[in-house]
């Protein structure tokens, strides 16, 4: 209902930084999200649906929902970030609206208040088929920016 | 902080019921995670960290940290609901306490609260190492009873 | 993000009866809060700031602008309800954003996702000064509604 | 489900300090909260039903739940901060489990994780009369603690 705030990033590169460390999570990876579009202070997920991350009734498992959004509201926050940052997910609460029926999930995220310390999202999935968009979650998460901390893979 | 209520399970089969229905979920197959422990009102889902569940740091993904919340809250709900009930998530939140730097993670839920229609539980996420224990999240779940409805893969 | 839904009340005396419940909470006169703008699966609440309702330094009190962002909530999911059924909160999460530091806060609540059992809202306060608007929180709120309850005090 | 963590508070002043907050801030005054107990990490808040903080069905305000919650969450996270820090809810999160139909409530809240910037209280709300204790509501909340920031009245 507030209108969606204008966010310059700080980092110039922040498009292959987000890109590069989403692509550093193996657990990404393993469910099959990926980056569909950044934006700074924005991003979507996208997760195409197949047997192997449904439920017992064939949709996307609600957790894998939760997986997307807390993923895109970790970019969203993290696009904002200086370079030498990285992103802790303090906490999200999501409401799952209607089953994940759908062919295609997007989970959008947008920051709604982005700080030094704490940055706040917005975050909506969506299930997306040939003839409809229909929200399937809807949440807010709290993101936590941990400056000098290098957002890569401990040695 | 209040006592861990006594439940009993309208269903006495209930153990069989959500062990079925959890093995229905090719989500929790996909990244490994099994029950552990079953009682009526509890459930503790277990995930072994390996690369494909972790994140950039090689943790495990806190997505994953949610989806095993979600589950164990979801079984420790179903475990009370009669037999011909299925078990919707309404929404759930989740605070990430310390990273998931662990060989082991147990998600523990316990139903705070029954009821015909919404049962509240709260859950634990403890990254399980040799030397010790910790709690690496923590949370809150509503959970629904859908009376006759099949807890079964659409045909 | 998601383009807001059009309701359909069910009762098109919906106006009068949510004003006469609201009027009936004796907690809301205690703390001077109004309703300030009421349509079908929308409401806002209005607190004029006064020093009863602030916290230690002047700004009004967090627990005041949950007060007024769940009464808004409520207000907005009864205004869909059935003529002969009361509201519940099942549950609500608040994100504080800025400081409520003005003369005037605005909590406004929208119905995102109806349903014959479980209504979800989003909700936003808003800290209104002369010179601009700012956010001071946002959350969602889950809300029950229960058939054939009067909304009416125990005699 | 986690033993409950001991503190040792960095500011042997802590009651005083904590007592004398509270104190400063008109809202609690307004609806009748006071301190019943105090310990490192633990505070309760304690609301005498009077028919000024009720709803319209006699019951103790939902609202007024949630302020008495979010107040001793406050609280038992300021009892650990340094002398001259403030605290700050970030978010908090609430299920209303059944109607605060009683003559007094206690909320009770614990903190769960203490951080140097973050500390992370479960809650729980209780509504005693003279036959029985019942939880009427559990959440958790997210404080953050600014240090350098006097927690005093704005002149």
């Amino acid at each position: 209902m507030i209108a969606k705030p204008e966010f310059q990033p700080s980092d110039p590169n922040f498009e292959t930084r987000c890109r590069d460390s989403f692509n550093r999570q193996p657990a990404m990876h393993l469910i099959g999200a990926t980056i569909s579009r950044l934006e700074p202070g924005f991003c979507e997920v996208e997760l195409i649906r197949r047997h192997e991350v449904t439920q017992q009734h064939g949709f996307v498992h609600g957790g894998m929902v939760g997986m997307i959004a807390d993923g895109a509201a970790g970019y969203a926050a993290y696009s904002l970030f200086p370079a030498d940052a990285t992103v802790l997910t303090v906490e999200y609460k999501l409401n799952l609206l209607a089953p994940a029926d759908a062919d295609r999930l997007l989970a959008r995220a947008q920051v709604t208040k982005f700080g030094r310390t704490l940055t706040i999202c917005h975050m909506d999935v969506i299930a997306v088929t040939a003839e409809r968009e229909i929200a399937c979650a809807t949440g807010l998460a709290t993101m936590m920016c941990l400056l000098g901390r290098p957002d890569a893979p401990r040695k």
